[in-house]
């Protein structure tokens, strides 16, 4: 058996809001046996939805709820991991399991130095890879952009033009440089702690530039010369730093590149590949994902999966162990460029592993291909049932049979009480067809708003339930 | 030849004031030939004196002063290493020595993004060991000492109990937690950056606990309970983190433990210990340092220098490249538990490498041993001028004969226009009779207040000239 937790990056790293649908994708890795720990109660519904997708019973899984702490049932407080209370409760539920001693793996959505402290306090504190590493924080260390480019670098893994900064002189400083460098007169700005391109600007000279499918969610069109350089960085750098508190990592803008993954697990004997797949973004805002990766040359394929390999051993090297997520462009010209390691648990591992290999078996004879898709800022889905409804109307519910159709990843929790209810979902589709009508399809059910109705720099339910990393 | 740079931690991290003096330290390490960049015109008593000890003539060198940046001539601007017309001076001068292709070596006494660029900005990137690392702000990572509990508990190496903490609710609970864990009640809080004990403070329940040996700039005596550890953080989270900007490191006190070191070289082909060594504390402020290190068993000798090679292969595979200092403590039961790395050209180099092995040649027959004070808070020093006519007049002038006497490491600088001035002074000695006679000898002259009329928490030179990293 094993301890899963869902959990999200410590607080006072990153504040985040409402994670309590992306954290319940956690159920989608769950085993007969296993000890789930949850921030909230679990969402009935969308536990009997996935665990029949899975095949796992209800009475074979242990679900506890960790103490509320400071952010309510919202977000598990680190802290309560390891409340007197809460061990006591987890000790409860091992015992009638064989004790900790029967735990064969702690699992985190997130490297916490919580889980750490979490797993000594029940003394298995070996069944959580990476442990002493990560209860001093090294957690940090690996999911950190400005941190990335350094390791990267020394890794000999090729990167874009770039720099680190640690104050608003050298950033202004490094713009002017890399606007010069890059060719179409773009650069972008990345907070070294953030995802899915929300944390992500992009700074252009000339707003023709075509960017709708850029992950980089906020937009600045520069001023000319070096006044507009330091008017940005007046403005921005207290966004772009925290205040001042993490570096900034300054890129020349890649045009017309594709957003691709290669994802790996560090173990202490070493590291393998586990997944590639491709990102796509719609009005510069994550809109889908599709696994396994298609569509790549086979030297793109081979350069990612070097580079990725790489990233993994260089990060294996300084203490990381477990799933990880190396992010690359291919650029125009066929040459792959890595722009980040996530150090954690990503929002990729839940569609390949478990919803694709698992649930879909897409290796299999017809092979399949999945996409996840967040419901786009202009559909409104009124709740779960309705949609569950729509896909039977539509007859896109996930069918055994074809192994093709919709699976919804994640529970779809209003972003405000009686708002449109915010999710994401897979389909499961023949690659020779596509996903493209099953989208439309669904498009045609649900979309309100036309496409230019949404600021593409507005994060959705940026301040309540979160759906991405 | 090489180009050695006499730069400092970068002002964007660790803002420091006058640092004319502790870079002029580079001195030592020129060899004919070299190009050495300072942040000022050298103190052309001490170049000559140096140069005396070294036997390098003036002319074999060229010296340039980097242009005045945000410090003026205090502290070399990293920003200034890139300046065109800096540049282009650099370029003249390495054109009558075969231009830069003649460089073997660029050696910085820290490893900044701003000398990676400066090296590219030549063509001789490739003369930087670890440029690419460098560059894309590596130095930071090797040398944050929260970063440093997560590399070296992934790399087995024993430290203290202790915690990273990111918040000041991390920051109550662990003290709490580590307070309980410690046998005297008491624990160090570190600043990630800072040096020579002075970013330490001390946290005691007991002030009669012995502390005076300790390197921690700062003690706070806690009030009783929660409330005094809450107090605590109420009053110093803001230090401690620099408002929030870096991690602080927790960690038990260690009673009664000696301080020493073990510094390696990390190359592109592996890594070798250069020198081990003794730090010792007064009043909780650095007193003076011996190398080679005496005093310890076998057993602690060989537990330092595995740990120190552990440590600095690790720092080696992620990328790390150059000097790196492993501090440590020898407890008293003889263990010894790994405090910190600096990953940088620390302030024992140049006593080791260049007083200790050329000047003195401590390892010939008949041996000798190094020391290096500096000028205690108690001692009134007028000048230069004065120390080196008292050297003489008490027969401690370091005399080649006998490879004993006084050798000043550092430019005397004084703190303030007409005070008395700050520096620090090496001791070569016969390990059979050591350093006190000649020490006393020196206090009988200097010595003008009593040793308690001193604060230990107060930083002289702190916001004049500093003498330490």
């Amino acid at each position: 058996m094993r301890i899963l937790v869902g959990n999200h990056i410590d607080p006072s790293i990153r504040a985040r809001g409402d994670m309590r649908a992306w954290t319940q994708r956690l159920l989608w890795f769950a085993r007969p046996g296993d000890l789930l720990v949850l921030c909230c109660e679990p969402d009935d519904a969308f536990l009997d939805y996935a665990l029949a997708h899975t095949g796992v019973k209800r009475s074979e899984l242990a679900v506890l709820v960790a103490p509320a702490g400071a952010w309510g049932d919202q977000l598990l407080d680190p802290a309560a991991l390891t409340a007197p209370v809460f061990v006591k409760a987890v000790r409860a539920a091992l015992d009638t399991a064989g004790g900790p001693g029967a735990v064969t793996e702690v699992f985190a959505l997130w490297p916490s130095a919580s889980v750490a402290r979490f797993a000594a306090a029940l003394g298995i504190e070996d069944r959580f890879p990476g442990a002493a590493f990560f209860a001093q924080g090294g957690g940090e260390i690996g999911n950190n952009k400005a941190n990335f480019r350094a390791l990267a670098a020394a890794a000999g893994v090729p990167i874009l033009p770039g720099r680190v900064c640690r104050s608003r002189a050298e950033a202004i400083a490094a713009t002017g440089e890399l606007l010069e460098l890059s060719g179409g007169g773009a650069v972008v700005v990345k907070q070294a702690h953030n995802g899915a391109g929300v944390g992500n600007q992009l700074l252009v000279r000339d707003l023709e530039l075509a960017v709708d499918h850029v992950g980089a969610r906020h937009l600045h069109h520069l001023a000319p010369g070096e006044d507009g350089i330091a008017a940005y960085w007046d403005q921005r750098w207290p966004w772009a730093s925290e205040d001042g508190r993490w570096p900034v990592v300054i890129e020349t803008f890649a045009a017309g590149a594709d957003a691709v993954y290669s994802e790996h697990y560090a173990a202490d004997t070493g590291s393998e590949p586990t997944e590639m797949g491709r990102l796509l973004y719609v009005g510069r805002r994550l809109s889908h994902q599709v696994v396994p990766l298609d569509g790549v040359s086979d030297p793109v394929r081979a350069a990612l999966l070097e580079g990725g390999t790489r990233l993994a051993e260089a990060y294996r090297a300084f203490g990381y162990r477990g799933h990880l997520s190396a992010d690359a462009l291919v650029l125009p010209d066929g040459s792959v460029v890595f722009t980040e390691v996530n150090a954690q648990v990503s929002g990729s591992l839940h569609i390949y592993q478990q919803i694709a290999r698992h649930v879909v078996d897409v290796a299999a004879a017809p092979r399949r291909q999945v996409v996840e898709y967040h419901v786009p800022p202009t559909w409104t889905v009124p709740d779960f049932d309705t949609f569950l409804a729509a896909l039977d109307e539509t007859g896109l519910t996930y069918a055994p049979a074809t192994r093709t159709g919709v699976i919804v990843s994640m529970p779809a929790i209003p972003l405000a009480a009686g708002a449109p209810v915010q999710f994401v979902f897979c389909i499961a589709y023949d690659p020779a067809t596509g996903y493209d009508d099953a989208f439309a399809r669904l498009g045609e059910r649900f979309q309100t708003l036309p496409a230019g109705a949404v600021d593409a720099s507005e994060h959705v339910g940026h301040t309540a339930v979160s759906f991405s990393s």
